[in-house]
């Protein structure tokens, strides 16, 4: 089956990284797909996805455990650990979890480490489906950079290819839809090769083909490296343009360079990824001085509006990083602002036309066929602008307000806008 | 106006440096020109371009001479070298040759390189338009690392701007349509900068608009970065993909990867070059062992399909590099192939679709809504191989063999295909 | 004590690393001690070394095997594999072998790599004399970029010195003189840090400092960083300035360029090492297609001259990596030439005096206070040359051939010189 | 004759760029050269050093002014800007300026930028000694980062050396001493090659040698690259270890890493050089607010002190950079201790022993075979430590402070010191 067909719009969902990090459990998964069922999912949120180290038993926060021991099957798979997930016992494995989701009318997602687990290659475990051992297969020199629990797998070997299609032959038991497989299309470790394991890209896509699941594919960490966006578009359907984001401001400014390095690679089923929403209630994994934990986002309201705004226009993934149960109005509007979401879904074309220092404008075409333009005011104090209708190649035409669903009348030649420090406006334009 | 406009297609000319190097003169190009207009406009080929070094008067090969004068007018700006344009006499530079070109029906290109004359510079000569001196407005530290002419020329001041305003209004005046600005898309000279000198771009981008006629912008040498495309798309009508571009293998075979990592960037008036094309009688410059000069191309006929395969479905700018008037019939069947043309200046969405090391596909589609497929033979033995319909999403169809003029008949699932080492097919397939 | 006092002059003698990989045995290293007691060690050969990989049981040539099981005491440690050295049953380690060959007048070494077993690490064993354990003093992605034994050791914890402290504790109980570790003087995983482990290797001295017996230091692979001399001369008798050397010409040729380097760096108890010398009968892990196994050097005689007479003017340690039981009388007699010996052990400031592209003048101050001097002929052919006495401040003298063992006469001016196609000279003058 | 002997010892003397820049003119040199004879000269100062842009008549400050109009005799050789030096007039060069200097017992030194000036280049004027003209020898891409002024030279031409040639014979007329040749040691410009133009060095070795007079060469700018160490050595009798030193502290502690990475190349006629003095009066070229010009040195007096001890243990040639005529007592202190100076021009075997982050302690061996000792408290706080005598292998000696020329009495086992913040002490150390 053509993998694009997983993936035709924009994936969105909630991962559970920047609100619970390494040790996410069983109860906040659960609660965050109630809520997303409740208050999203008619917005077209679906997947909920359970980020890193679920194999580890001891996990308390956001930080990995070096060489710490891992739950893991007879045929060298890492599984739930069952103090975390308790209904994973009996190696029922995330099946339990992933029905519930399912019964919400959600979907699925898991992140998994590209390789094998090294306290399967120093036992040397056996590979399910294969007389290779864990150790055979093993890559000698191929570790990630800041996670010690695997070694790469040398795919050219047959049972690197069975080890790979072992594990997807358990989630797909399990009822996976979704997977984000991390240390794996950015890297700095091996000198000169940020994309360092192209041949276990090829081995999970493979694998995947083979499962008999449908799975939404996702590539992590970033930046991904421009001169192999075809070797990625043939494979995945999102991989990471940027290095893990958060809510500091230098990080947003940075992301209209890379957007603009990757507009052209946006298309169905293929979806540059410009990482997680750091919205609402955040990073719960961390204690503070008065005993409570996490914090809410270190955004503006502005900014956040514009992370919305360019997250749309150039089709970003929306995957929600804040903890859904702790949202607040204003959080909440940001999700379910559906005309926004709109162009996030359904627009074509999305591209750069102006971009100055503190000035951006970005133009796509709608379902309708009419333009949308959003415009950012990257600058550090308050503007009244004016975007340029003749850029567009457009004379006249009426324009509504997406953020404030508002018609403001109809304009020619220019549109007047004012905007805060940081601040962005999207407006659809009607030409009759 | 829309720099796109005047490249809606990819274009079509004629440039001297492969077959007369930097020594080309006025009669080469209007033998050339009258052949254009007598063979190859009907089938949209229409700029003769004259390039490097036309304002050397002792230019005799490929080769520059380090620090030779150069023919300059009282602003600082070359002129044509009277010895080699004797039309250019009397201060009327090339627009008498331009004219001709024109009254055939053709349009006219030059070439220039980054920059003022270091000339200018050490006489320190006026520059039209303001009071700053060719002293004052170049680039202390800015120099080509193959070519001795020329200082570039700092655009944040108002001379810097002035100078370039005021070639654009000579070569205005000459009736110039196309401008190819060398020393300008890639350089290796300053470390870790390859994209040096953006602001004479938009400096380059300026001047051409204010002068009052529509002029190609092609930029010279490549490769060009890809992290920069939007600049570039923002700024030039072509650039250069590649390094010079021979009649090697090696160099063709290459061709495959660079297009892989360009072709999301095609579109109207942006168009990601290939580089001439190295056919038919070439290097007239190289004097042989008995006294000739030139040869022919040494790619194999199948290598020269190939080359016009891919730059078709990529839709490369063609510039014909060999002497026109050298022409074989088949060099001549190749620039006059009607069904290749056409999908090289109308089809869109060309992709490569699989890329495997001796095995390469491309499709498109073409203007009337049908599939093209380019199907590459990279190994060095013939193969018979096949043509998976599916992968194109097609179940049924009919194909045409654009290369033999045939119609093949109806296919279901799999196209038969034989190819010639280095060989390669083009088929329409239409499905009814 | 000063570490220098060890090592006052270049270290002799004899690693298995050349004839035996990794599987020496010890049978073979006291073979080799047997016959360097008898026929080398009236001529200043010390060392018997056994080189890498003695803990792994299985061992059976030049390669590691990925993620094998090694032999490890209860705290971490590796010992020797009983297998392959029957007298460490019993826990008594390299200490039989040790006490045979000091019985034999000569001294015992051994080889480590850096840090601690990956399987000490991941079954999280204790660590001598600390709390910790091998898992928490692990440095999480410090590992070597061609064997997959060990984990680097984190040095600011206490517990990294402590094992260190608890490694040299037992090879002093074994009663072991010399000790060659490895990834610790060059490395090129981690980009732009090829001297990646400084802290380690400071660890290392402390350690011996502190365990009460004398051990030369001896640091690998190479090359080693210049700028990184005043560290080495600081804690180590040796570092390697080449990556491995064997019997090719182009790695000879190479050692002059690194010589030039380095030879401001030569004092006693600081000995830059051009690596061990690939003579006689080497490779016996290879096996030959009639069955035999090894072969002898492939450098020719000329070569064999000229590496001795480098080895000997810049005072390279002189490690034999031939089997001495192999050695045939020309062998035998490069390694026991007491004139040129002497040069290696007694001289002083040796350093280059001509460096040309095939001829290359090195000179140096013997031990009486006469000046010898070293003439090499890089080129491929033979050459009949002079050396030219003014370049060493020198008038007249007699001249000595030390490889020919022969007075020459007395020179004025110039001596004039014949050699081989790479083949060398060494002149002892003495000016009376 | 062998280069080493006219600087058996490191030079010392005085420059003009720290207070003059590229402005400095007759009278300047010449109160500087009356004040060296009058206050300096018994102490072995003897260098007066005229530097950089000596032929550009408008050098107003401490700028280039870029492509401007340099003096230049027939063949290609920049001479004396008469403007500023007025007895260069009539051909006359620099003769006069260093008979007044030689008169006084002084030696007189030049700085010329490597290469051949440009404005001959573009006139294609000629070569003195050669039918070859200024651009046949001019290489085509070899130019200075930051100074417009030369092209570099193709030495592998008759021609090339012919201009050097002539240039040496001309200084020799004028009876320089000293040539500091700049652009030539170290250059980031073309990638991956700090050390350029090893050929220019070649021939203005042997235009020197030809020359009939000796000239200490000193090479610039740096750092220097130490893999080049023989090199430099072979040719040279000064090259600069570091980029331009002025009078920040950041500077100066940086210069223990660059004494540390090439002390052991120290010797007669080869000094590794870490730039002029930045004390006393500096900076003329600035003009102050007030109307005034220039400043004193901004470094503490212990950091002039620390500075001194530094150059003097590792030592360093001695250039002061301030206008001699401005010197307060303190800075003519500096410069006229004789126990220090003792150090720097008659000590032996300088080498670090220890290297701390925030201590430092250098030992070296004094004319009469007693033991020195400098140390450095690097750390931002006074400290008060001690002088450990073993790590000299002393046990007990009388000690004198060099600084305070105090006999300090005699210790055994350690020697307390009082060190200000970026403070330094000298001891002599005398065992009876």
């Amino acid at each position: 089956m053509d993998k694009n067909l997983c993936a035709p719009t924009p994936p969105m969902g909630w991962n559970s990284w920047d609100c619970y990090g390494a040790s996410v459990n069983e109860e906040q998964l659960l609660a965050n797909a109630r809520y997303m069922a409740e208050n999203l999912k008619d917005y077209g949120w679906q997947y909920i996805v359970c980020d890193i180290q679920w194999s580890e038993p001891c996990a308390d926060s956001q930080a990995y455990h070096p060489f710490t021991e891992l739950c893991m099957d007879e045929y060298s798979r890492l599984i739930p650990a069952e103090s975390r997930f308790p209904s994973s016992a009996g190696g029922r494995g995330f099946r339990p979890i992933a029905d519930k989701i399912h019964a919400l009318g959600l979907k699925f997602g898991i992140h998994i480490m590209r390789g094998i687990p090294r306290q399967a290659v120093h036992r040397n475990t056996p590979v399910k489906g294969t007389s290779a051992t864990a150790r055979q297969i093993a890559k000698t020199y191929s570790i990630c950079p800041w996670n010690t629990d695997m070694y790469g797998v040398d795919c050219s070997l047959e049972g690197g290819q069975a080890y790979y299609d072992s594990l997807f032959e358990l989630y797909a038991s399990w009822g996976v839809d979704y997977v984000k497989v991390d240390d794996i299309c950015a890297s700095n470790f091996i000198k000169g090769r940020p994309y360092s394991a192209p041949d276990e890209v090829e081995a999970i896509r493979k694998a995947i083909d083979k499962c008999g699941r449908q799975m939404v594919l996702s590539l992590s960490p970033g930046p991904a490296v421009v001169e192999e966006s075809f070797h990625l578009s043939q494979n995945a359907n999102m991989w990471r343009i940027t290095d893990d984001f958060w809510d500091r401001w230098d990080l947003l400014l940075d992301m209209f360079d890379r957007c603009k390095r990757w507009y052209t690679h946006v298309r169905p089923g293929c979806w540059p990824d410009c990482d997680m929403l750091p919205l609402g209630l955040m990073r719960l994994f961390d204690k503070n001085p008065d005993g409570t934990r996490g914090r809410y986002t270190e955004f503006t309201k502005a900014e956040q509006i514009t992370m919305m705004s360019l997250w749309a226009v150039f089709r970003s993934p929306l995957m929600m990083g804040g903890d859904l149960c702790g949202n607040d109005d204003f959080t909440l509007s940001l999700l379910t602002n559906r005309e926004i979401l709109d162009i996030n879904q359904f627009s074509t074309g999305g591209h750069p036309v102006v971009d100055e220092k503190n000035y951006k404008l970005w133009a796509c075409t709608c379902k309708d066929g009419q333009t949308a333009v959003a415009v950012f005011n990257t600058g550090d104090e308050p503007v009244k602008s004016t975007i340029s209708l003749s850029l567009l190649g457009i004379e006249k035409a009426s324009a509504r307000d997406l953020w404030a669903h508002e018609d403001m009348g109809v304009f020619s030649g220019t549109i007047p806008v004012s905007l805060d420090a940081h601040g962005s406006a999207v407006y659809k334009l009607t030409v009759s």
